[in-house]
């Protein structure tokens, strides 16, 4: 008797940057990767052409397109409910892009699309710290944004657009940093890699404190943390107040979604050791009395590299469940 | 053959001040009410056992206890899971009270407890805008308080403790006033009645702007409406500062939970027509750009001397699914 059923899906997780495409088995092992550059596509159809030829050839180097189960695809402002990447800020195409529609024509698989915070949400409860949680809550912090998304009752959230989770463009500042999005004091003009340098830029220009960052030329964020390191006191200070802000945020979504768990992930991470005590003193202080005990803050398992593909995986096995396009 | 079916509820709604007890039908209809005070009870056994003479008296008078098929309890800091009240900051019973099961004992039925706000948003799904939405966010604007809870796909989302939906325990200014809860610069400090009273007497001591509430003696929410309808200008801005305050909390919390519907409740409402308009303009001003098209600010059609037992009504019917009291 031979075994025909399909053992693998592949997982695409799009960004404005790069597109990675990942091969991967039932259990969550990747088997083979590749990647496009999402910026040498400034139209759409040429990048389904791409990224179908991409899959073929991965495909057929691993044991052959028809062992390919489906697709599933993590992008930012993708919408679950439509399959469509919906007025993305960041990306290069504009308006209302039907990608998973696209992808399905171009290849005759079935192809689910999800915001990539949902998606890593998804793959967070399959393969991560939230497997068994009813209800949790994971926060993305990346370079230019702050992505976020929800389970309850062991349902991804979506909301009524598959836009719940939106927490990178919550208001924290009315009069605030201006935002890709149209509107001003967005949190993810703070909390992300780019907002946290601009809090460094900031202090620098408005105070004449001593700082090894003075000398350090056009800052990174890798430059913030060796500077903090070396007991430097103004790059502390500029953790200290990303760390602060952000624990004042992650508890008020926390005591609206009375979470088991918030978990967070993202690049920014790689870096931020010093942005850690402050945010977790500033969450605790936070949070609604009734919920302090039960809560946990964790920084999930799964790496940072492959954990969209990951979760785009997932998404590819529950494709009957999340996507029109079947 | 005669129809035994229990065809009436008990809907109850424990507020700090007073508890309304409600006979209802399976339509909604509030067939008798009765108050107690629950000031007059410093201990809580007291407060049952006059609540369960209560519910005698009240049944014995319109058809007979043996035709009651449930109770069900609005709270504030009540936990849908467990069935007690949970050091809620403004009762006069302290620590974790098991109101459902010491009601269960004294009279012998099946008795569910749910949080003010969770009840609320029950009572909507079933008798008012929400009936028929999937995803929706009901907030009471009180006197002392703000209250919350949103719809899941269906069903209410109460969060791993029961505590979800806590918007009024938001943090807004971490060196703001300081909150019955323990901590500072909560959303109720400044959007319930006492609230917008206090930002009210702090604009005329830190201003001298003219006033006609400065001969007004001890403020009022009445006066600080009267005064607004006859053009004073600081009774305006106090309700202009409070409709923006709320507008943008209301998009932040929208803008994690991506409803269909924000729906507004309370006794504030009845005197915040000059709120309205600066809470409508924040609202959609500070929502995530991606919802703006869809979702709907609301007021209730249900008055707010029905609300609560009509939602407590509703929970008596749910009691097999909601309560651990069966």
């Amino acid at each position: 008797m031979e075994n025909e059923i399909k053992t693998k899906v592949i997982g695409i997780n799009v960004t404005s940057s790069v597109t990675l495409i990942a091969l991967v088995d039932i259990r969550g092992n990747i088997l083979a990767k590749d990647t496009l550059k999402t910026t040498d596509y400034p139209n759409v159809n040429g990048f389904v052409e791409a990224l179908a030829e991409h899959i073929m050839l991965l495909s057929e180097a691993n044991g052959g397109y028809q062992t390919i189960r489906s697709v599933g695809i993590s992008a930012p402002s993708a919408n679950f409910v439509t399959g469509c990447i919906e007025n993305a800020p960041n990306m290069p195409w504009k308006g209302i892009i039907p990608l998973a529609a696209m992808l399905r024509d171009s290849i005759g698989l079935a192809v689910a699309l999800g915001n990539d915070a949902h998606v890593s949400a998804l793959g967070e409860s399959v393969y991560g710290y939230a497997h068994g949680m009813n209800t949790f809550i994971i926060v993305t912090l990346g370079r230019k944004g702050v992505g976020s998304g929800f389970f309850s009752y062991g349902q991804p959230h979506l909301g009524t657009d598959g836009f719940a989770g939106e927490i990178g463009h919550c208001c924290i500042d009315v009069n605030g940093r201006p935002c890709n999005c149209g509107r001003k004091g967005c949190l993810e003009r703070y909390v992300s890699i780019q907002g946290i340098l601009q809090t460094a830029r900031e202090m620098l220009e408005q105070t004449d404190h001593p700082s090894l960052l003075r000398s350090a030329g056009e800052l990174t964020i890798e430059q913030l943390k060796t500077c903090a390191d070396q007991g430097d006191e103004l790059a502390r200070e500029v953790w200290n107040v990303a760390g602060t802000t952000l624990g004042i945020s992650l508890a008020n979504y926390a005591t609206v979604v009375n979470p088991e768990a918030v978990i967070l992930t993202g690049v920014l991470l790689e870096h931020a050791k010093w942005m850690m005590a402050p945010m977790e003193k500033s969450f605790y202080d936070s949070l609604f009395h009734n919920i302090r005990s039960t809560i946990r803050l964790l920084v999930s398992p799964i790496n940072n590299s492959d954990r969209d593909v990951l979760g785009a995986s997932v998404l590819a096995w529950k494709v009957k469940e999340y996507s029109l396009f079947k």
